[in-house]
């Protein structure tokens, strides 16, 4: 990792022409290299946020740009240290020559995300809020982005750093009465310490449950749609997606090698796969389709199992529901072609024990119903979880983390039930709480660091 | 074209993920409706060229981002009315989410280059300094830059205002004369006004001759290779390309259909195409492939004529010049090879007429003299012409307009050669002046404007 004490500089606007484009300065330099390449004001002399017109020179004075300067003075600025942007017309040719004299005046090129490193490393936030800035950029609809933006503005930090205070406060209590040695004095009241852990582990279990919530809603909820052949899987997919053809855009997952539809519902983004019809397999090929079809639906989020209502048999409905779908998928069972059974009631399909809010009749081809379909596969994958919780864990290091908390916690309860000695279980109760102090930076190493901002842009 | 009084809005940064993004507003309510939907100061009771944090809410109060807004009062602003540049998170969901707010609260998605526009409605700029703001965000290399930033900074609008002013001075005094009707009376010096039309057509003539260099300056030089099969012309066409490969890059032309290569020398773009080797045409297909050559040497604002120096004759050269260059087309002569040829002097072969400094001995193998080579293709086209030229026109638009000037020029002193009648010759006067304010745009039409700001980036 690189330290704080020199200035950096990057380009802080996206790639490509626009009506402007932003060269941002951030370190003790920042003002006095500005200046070098500034006609205008003399910035050095000026207050902290003012705003200042000229223009950028070339060491011949030649003017590269009329440009806008703002001017922010540590530790009043996004990184504590002080900062100028430096707002010029949107040339890639113009933002490249102004960084190219930023750095021939003393300027080091900004690594990724490094602007937001030394907003951390000064204090101006945690780490958790740190990485909230690079989610909050990334987010694409409603629901990632209002969960980015809660954990930029503070999220489950303060709870977090309260229980870790309080945890330390115990383990110095207890390394106390280890300094005694002998004397077997007891400081730490280990029915008030004991108390804490386990109202820790609640939380902590709650905070781990919100995770599948919060990645589905990062990332988009893995919507599967599977049913015999011909049930109308493609007509239902097609008519999710034409309802709201303007938000609906293909995403090719790098790391995905299949090519999703995404649906918008509610703010939220489902990511919608069909699959080949389930059939009894007559060959191998076929049997390698059925067993794909398979390995989708048991990364299913929600499952929408279709099956034609004036064909489909107890029998076939029956053995797909427990031949296919596993038992931890949300699932709903989507009566089609209602059209063609106006009369029947396709509910005689559906077994006994299966919850009837989640059988819907629908009508593909006459659009009937499918606005109360998204409402339910809303309601059932998301509403009803964000309904219920609080706070909701959308970063996998921060998961990573609460686990081991939650390890280290568990082998403290162990330790007095087992009435192992006192300096064995503060060290466990040491680890926990490094690893509660991972989430928000309290602990944090170099490396780690480098891991989490090489994700950003240059010039955040 | 519609009209300055409502307020604008627009993304004014570039497309996609970036570490800033700004939206920027303009006309009378633009502070009012940031206000709308800003927490933070009361933006209404706060000074011009000041800077707020705070957050940008929707109705129900939920933060969209934390963002900086500046605040500009007009008319000390580019636009000249108030303005406000709200600088988000650079997500596009935010942008968008916070440009339909904006939409939301009364104002309007600016087409393209409607706040320059508006600029220019206000007064704050010429259409010539207008255009060249379009001008200065394409300018891809160091010269097409220079052109648009001396434009944008006034550029000959001075020039041009001052000459206008002065023919409408004459104008006023012959129609004053007219008004006199039988008086006979003269308040326009004719002498004095046939001496400023001769110096204004000189410097119009200036003009005009120098758009050849701007226009080649701004989108290129057009340099094409030539020579018969084997002389080493692609061989040239990569030593030229590898020495720069830094800033190479290939631009596929919307309007042509090939493929070029792009070399930048000492701040200029030259666009290189190589040719089918000049040959006697055998077959039909063969005569097809000469006459592209042809055409493409019928375009070239410079030749490159290479030739192997160990197997040329004076011959062949005579014949190729004689066959396929352009009278009008700069020219160098290469020997190459001589790398092979170290005893011979290449210039034998060089007709008694052609100047010396036009003939450049290389080795593109071995890398002999390329440099002196770039030098001299950079002499020849911009560098003599640059030294000797104060202000070049790069708009095609201007040239059309000087043009018209011109013969409204002529026309006016073919009137008094031929003693027509003054209000004709007023006439006359009055087109004059009425083009050369079209270069400034004193004088504009919707449909001018229109098509003017029409392709500019949205947001500037």
């Amino acid at each position: 990792m690189k330290g704080t004490g020199d200035t950096i500089v990057a380009i802080a606007t996206p790639p490509g022409e626009g009506a402007l484009g932003i060269i941002r300065l951030s370190g003790p330099k920042a003002i006095e290299i500005t200046d070098t390449i500034f006609i205008g004001a003399v910035l050095t002399r000026e207050e902290s946020h003012t705003i200042h017109f000229g223009q950028i020179v070339d060491p011949e004075k030649k003017v590269i740009d009329e440009v806008v300067v703002l001017l922010f003075k540590g530790p009043k600025s996004y990184t504590g240290q002080d900062i100028t942007e430096i707002s010029c017309h949107g040339s890639p040719w113009i933002l490249q020559k102004v960084l190219d004299l930023c750095l021939a005046n003393g300027a080091r090129l900004a690594d990724p995300g490094e602007f937001t490193m030394r907003a951390f490393l000064n204090g101006k936030m945690d780490l958790s809020q740190a990485e909230a800035v690079a989610d909050l950029i990334a987010a694409e609809s409603e629901g990632s982005h209002r969960l980015a933006i809660q954990q930029m503005r503070g999220g489950y930090s303060n709870q977090i750093d309260d229980l870790r205070k309080q945890l330390i406060n115990f383990a110095s209590l207890m390394e106390l009465e280890l300094d005694f040695g002998e004397e077997d004095v007891e400081f730490a009241d280990r029915t008030d310490l004991i108390k804490l852990i386990e109202s820790t582990q609640v939380l902590i279990t709650q905070l781990i449950d919100s995770f599948k919530l919060g990645n589905a809603i990062k990332k988009g909820v893995n919507t599967v749609i599977a049913g015999r052949p011909n049930a109308g899987k493609s007509t239902l997919l097609n008519r999710l997606l034409n309802e709201e053809r303007a938000i609906v855009s293909d995403i090719e997952g790098t790391t995905r090698d299949t090519i999703e539809e995404v649906v918008n519902i509610k703010g939220i983004s489902f990511r919608l796969t069909d699959t080949a019809g389930i059939r009894d397999a007559q060959d191998q090929i076929e049997a390698i389709g059925v067993e794909r079809t398979r390995q989708k639906l048991s990364q299913a989020t929600i499952t929408l199992y279709v099956f034609d209502a004036e064909k489909a048999t107890q029998e076939s409905l029956a053995k797909d529901l427990v031949d296919f779908i596993a038992a931890d998928t949300a699932l709903l069972l989507i009566a089609n072609k209602m059209d063609r059974n106006p009369y029947g009631t396709a509910e005689e399909f559906i077994p006994e024990s299966f919850p009837r809010d989640q059988f819907i009749p629908i009508s593909a081809k006459n659009n009937m119903n499918i606005e109360y379909l998204k409402d339910r596969i809303y309601d059932i994958t998301v509403g009803q979880k964000l309904d219920q919780q609080d706070t909701i864990v959308t970063n996998s290091r921060h998961i990573h983390a609460l686990q081991k908390t939650q390890e280290s916690l568990a082998r403290v309860l162990e330790g007095f039930h087992s009435g192992i000695t006192s300096d064995l279980i503060a060290l466990d109760l040491r680890q926990a709480i490094h690893h509660l102090g991972e989430i928000t930076g309290e602990i944090s190493t170099d490396d780690l660091l480098d891991n989490i901002f090489r994700n950003f842009c240059i010039g955040k």
